[in-house]
């Protein structure tokens, strides 16, 4: 069965359809490209005015074309584009790169255009990439083929690259050629009206050539595939680098605590990044350093790093930037530190990090290399050389690539000084020792692959389904409200769903007359809150419809009586459709958990501690429904102020286990009713551990449709 | 009169004592590059071995040179350095600089060499740079400087390097030879054995040629004189650009709100940069970024950006950054609007960021620049091009030179591609455009110079000075206090200490009888809190030695004989002094103030929110004693929870100008009597606006000594 995009990057044969004769035309750029990169398939330049382009015969149109055509890169005029596809449908050609641009990124004319294109392909099953894109490249020897328009291709290597922008995707090519960095393929996606960067990630997850990818993204097609897929291939060992860019830009929130209002996307794409193990990085820089560092060498076990310096300096600033970064510096065992004595001479520092001095040779890194990698508590080394008069670089290079090989610790290095060291830097090229200008970026690149590996060693988990739910419940109620036209459920009903889902609920009780009051704070016992119960009521506090801390029956007849009056003074008009009693609930930590429903993540899921956390420090985080059991936990963990939870100036720990089952728990109901718009429970009061937490306000939405 | 240090950079005479004749030694490198740098002086090579070196004449000492020697450059031996002092004293030199190693940084041997020759220096009062350093470069037509032994040198420009670090110098100096970037002044300090960074300051603080200054350190000399100098210098409107490398990494501190404990000195660092208005980087690359943009372009009025971009992808990318950085978007007015509708074809974007598309030559980058530039509402432009085939780059640098030299708002390009395009780049380069190679790199030197210019119009206040203080009061205590051997001060003291500097004080009063204690009660009225004095007991809680919330006389009584009796129990051997009776406060917000002296500080002054901020979030602003007036408030201002205290959830704001107030009077304390070691006022409890403060509970630690 052929797999959905296959011959985008492997085609046997390639009709270039808008080929050119004129010399600084994409049309004529791409087939050059194509021609000279060294393709081992057969290309086929369509012009209908030219004989041949470059020394190759040119077809009239793809009809022409003898034989099969796998893959047409189209570069015709965007009023032309559907047609061609027609054209090349009738041929059977099986996919499309559509270079040509001026589609919907130019309005309303364009998006129109866009659709007869998809349209056209549709029609005859052809999958394509764009438009408005660049191209792609496969720089597998077996293919070898550079259909882009681009002036520079790296090398082959293992790093497959898809970008979105066109531009960021010729600048991507060019740092990675201009520094000697290889890829495996290349795409830049364009329009994406029909492959997307799912399916990139879907031909791309597999393939033998390609250790890491990297990502360029403006925006996700469908997230909630972007993170099954992301999360398939991390997990995998082939670590994704992704710039996420385009954030939202909004301007200062009002103080809120609904999950919706807290959502602004940015904060949702970090989230998200997380649950599915993917590397945010901010800069192409970044991403290309980290990439080298991961396409070259294994992955460090822990964060326990040793330096090897020749300065001072550069070895601080190393430090500095290892601590940033949250590596640690090694503690060298004594065998470790009676070596570097032995080796190097007395004006050396054996201690962490290694201070070689400024006219090591390469004898003294070999001996502090050496030292290093058989010590157990170094887990990857940054090595730092600063150019002086008596130092032998290439020699240098040489040792630390021989010995690198040896071992199965990751070894970066940072030298100082870009006078020309190029014969240096091409030693390390073939030993695979990546190597950075700067000591920060080398420590950044080892962060990341520490992170990387952490992410591969965590617990895993299933999305945990409770089966003690009643969902015919639930169905009832909602449908119930739907029939009703409701949008906000009444408290109480509220409460029934989260208790028909095993939510832990503050004991609570409906009355309708101030008898049945009575009976029910008897039967829950005293204190206990009275609330306001009325379709037309939804801020009760602004209407005096609730009471707190009632302690006994004349309080609670008072209360009865004073609510009542005061929610008809203020409401005239409001339906009063009884009173909610519920426990005065006992001391806890306020937490919120809620979930929103976003037009592009879904079922998104909040958790954050109450109050000032919430509305000032905006301290929550998010997941996309459904949690695994491990990753509720995480969302906990993740919130800046989560210390507060763990128990502090001598309290008891709070009781994170429950916590973690409630986001769980709605997690599942969240997914099993995708009619529920909105649903925030707030506080979600959390006692010491062992005791449980206590549901005491809960809102729920429904959506309108 | 000598300026210290002047002939440090601008010698008329330069003796190079340890110039050599063997190659690839520092003694030759120093003196070629001193010979081939142009130098406008004299330089006499000094070897008691060589008849000359590189066809000058050779010296067998400095005493056989004719004439006069302004700067000896000194590459002997270790321990010769010493009687090379003596012997250039001898001769009249004035200033040096000695490039040897082997001092200090290599333990007791070195630190002994060191000794003696700052002795000799002395002696002979030779001011001095180093030893252990690379050498010093002044690159001024006048004077062609060049007495370093680093392989490159930068050409003139206006940007001064001070580096504490030699290999990192030597780097400095290779990035900006590299990067086409002009440097006024070089200078290594070494070990900084005579001059510092302040001296450095001071002789660059006014020079001409000068106009960025940039700072590599890993530690202060005398951070209050550096506070003083760098403010003075920033204010005049040189910036200073510092990486402080060398963080203190400490394992997890134990929660504690002492500000001691608070002050890991990377932090202070932080504090004390913004307090003079030094600007903090983390990387060289960053810093030369920065220093560019600082060197070539006039400063942002303020922070709104226009982008003119000729592609999507790094538009948003920009767009990112500037946001990311602190930055706005400027919205257009509606003529730019206009202009660029006529101006620029239909499928451009005309809003910010401006898309010129693809294909722009250099008129369509001239039609939106003009536009952005004649818009009241543009502070500053980020131009950016993608290269494309059809791209005529060079006329489009030129473009951009001509327009922006029109203006005073500054432009900085970024060109995104490797390829050759070194012609282009030397257009702007000439024409004073700061390039980039990345998108977030022109932002982020944009939000430095915005950063900048704010510091700039910032208002200036002066040190307050209260004059309603009774010193006499303090000084009794203190002295007192002193002859008793006393550490901790008794809490009653301290409040009669923070009394008489004008503190807003709780009432209070000290018993020693049950009788006293409902007297004083009677007068300060219920309810209030009783505490046990005595200078045996200094967690009074522990011991059950505090009583809250007393009500009236029988409660009182009860407290009296209850607080006795658990002290007496807890700890039968203290003292009791007395009790100490306090109002019970009105509710309000706990702050914590507080002063610490830190040995290389001084008087280093805290401020946070009591409870969780200080103990979990470390949510704490410092400064170097004494604070000016808007410092104060800036220390309030710079908590991350901040707004807590201007109101939130509809509360009042709390009375900010009481703490500010505190603050102020606290820092004249402590720097009136340096005796005082430490002192936490905790809570100083906050009302609303208009309502004040009151010291609750505060603590004095004198010095030992």
């Amino acid at each position: 069965m052929k797999k959905y995009g296959e011959f985008v990057f492997s085609p046997k044969t390639v009709a270039v359809i808008g080929a050119s004769t004129r010399e600084h035309t994409v049309g004529r750029s791409i087939f050059t490209n194509i021609l000279l990169s060294g393709y081992t398939g057969i290309v086929y330049p369509v012009n209908p005015k030219a004989r041949g382009i470059m020394g190759v015969r040119a077809y009239r149109s793809v009809w022409d074309i003898p034989g099969e055509v796998d893959l047409a890169v189209i570069i015709v005029p965007n009023t032309a584009v559907a047609q061609v596809l027609e054209e090349c449908g009738e041929k059977g050609v099986k996919e499309a790169v559509i270079i040509t641009a001026g589609f919907k990124e130019i309005g309303e004319k364009g998006k129109e255009l866009e659709k007869a294109v998809i349209e056209a392909a549709k029609k005859h099953s052809i999958t394509f990439v764009g438009p408005n894109c660049l191209g792609v490249i496969n720089t597998d020897p077996q293919i070898r083929l550079n259909a882009t328009f681009a002036v520079s291709c790296p090398k082959p290597g293992n790093i497959a690259f898809i970008s979105q922008s066109g531009a960021l995707g010729v600048a991507a090519l060019e740092y990675a050629y201009a520094n000697n960095i290889g890829l495996s393929k290349f795409v830049s996606m364009g329009n994406k009206a029909d492959l997307n960067e799912n399916d990139m990630l879907e031909i791309i997850k597999d393939d033998p050539k390609t250790d890491v990818i990297l990502l360029y993204l403006e925006d996700l097609s469908e997230p909630k595939r972007f993170i099954e897929l992301a999360r398939e291939i991390t997990i995998k060992r082939k670590p994704i680098l992704a710039i996420k860019s385009g954030r939202t830009i909004e301007g200062a929130k009002a103080a809120s605590s609904h999950t919706g209002a807290l959502a602004s996307s940015d904060e949702v794409y970090d989230s998200l990044f997380h649950q599915c193990g993917v590397l945010r990085v901010e800069t192409f820089e970044e991403m290309f350093d980290y990439a080298r560092a991961f396409a070259n060498q294994p992955l460090p076990k822990g964060n326990k790093i040793a330096i090897v310096t020749n300065a001072g300096g550069p070895g601080i600033m190393a430090t500095d930037a290892c601590v940033r970064y949250g590596l640690q510096l090694s503690s060298f065992d004594t065998r470790t530190t009676e070596t570097l004595k032995a080796g190097l001479p007395v004006t050396a520092n054996i201690n962490n990090p290694i201070d070689v001095i400024g006219d090591a040779g390469e004898d003294r890194y070999e001996v502090a290399l050496n030292s290093c990698l058989a010590d157990e508590n170094v887990e990857g080394v940054i090595v730092i050389s600063t150019l002086q008069a008596m130092t032998s670089i290439k020699e240098i290079s040489s040792v630390i690539g021989d010995i690198t090989a040896k071992h199965q610790i990751p070894v970066l290095v940072c030298y100082m000084g870009v006078t020309d060291i190029s014969d240096a830097l091409n030693i390390l090229d073939e030993k695979h020792i990546p190597h950075y200008k700067f000591p920060e970026a080398a420590a950044r690149a080892m962060a990341s692959m520490a992170e990387y590996s952490l992410w591969l060693t965590r617990k895993r988990t299933e999305v945990k389904v409770f089966t003690d739910v009643d969902k015919a419940k639930v169905e009832e109620i909602l449908t119930q409200a739907k029939m009703e036209k409701r949008i906000f459920l009444p408290e109480p009903l509220s409460h029934e769903i989260l208790k028909a889902y095993g939510f832990p609920m503050i004991e609570s009780a409906v009355a309708k007359s101030e008898e049945e009051c009575l009976q029910h704070a008897q039967e829950i016992g005293y204190p206990v809150v009275l609330k306001i119960v009325s379709p037309d009521v939804i801020h009760k506090v602004d209407v005096g419809g609730v009471k707190t801390n009632i302690k006994d029956e004349t309080e609670l007849k008072d209360a009865y009586k004073k609510v009542l009056e005061s929610v008809k003074q203020a409401k005239p008009e409001a339906r009063i459709s009884g009173l909610f009693i519920q426990k005065m609930a006992a001391k806890g930590k306020e937490t919120i958990i809620g979930m929103h429903k976003d037009n592009l993540f879904g079922n998104l899921l909040m958790f954050g501690l109450g109050g000032i956390y919430v509305e000032i420090l905006k301290d929550v985080t998010f997941r996309i429904a459904p949690v695994r059991e491990l990753g509720a936990y995480r969302m906990i963990e993740e919130i800046r102020s989560h210390k507060i939870l763990e128990g502090f100036r001598g309290e008891r720990p709070s009781d994170i286990a429950s916590i973690a089952e409630c986001l769980q728990r709605l997690s599942q109901l969240v997914t099993d009713f995708p009619q529920i718009e909105e649903l925030d429970i707030n506080p979600l009061l959390v006692f010491g551990q062992g005791e449980g937490a206590k549901v005491i306000d809960a809102r729920i939405l429904i959506c309108k449709d």
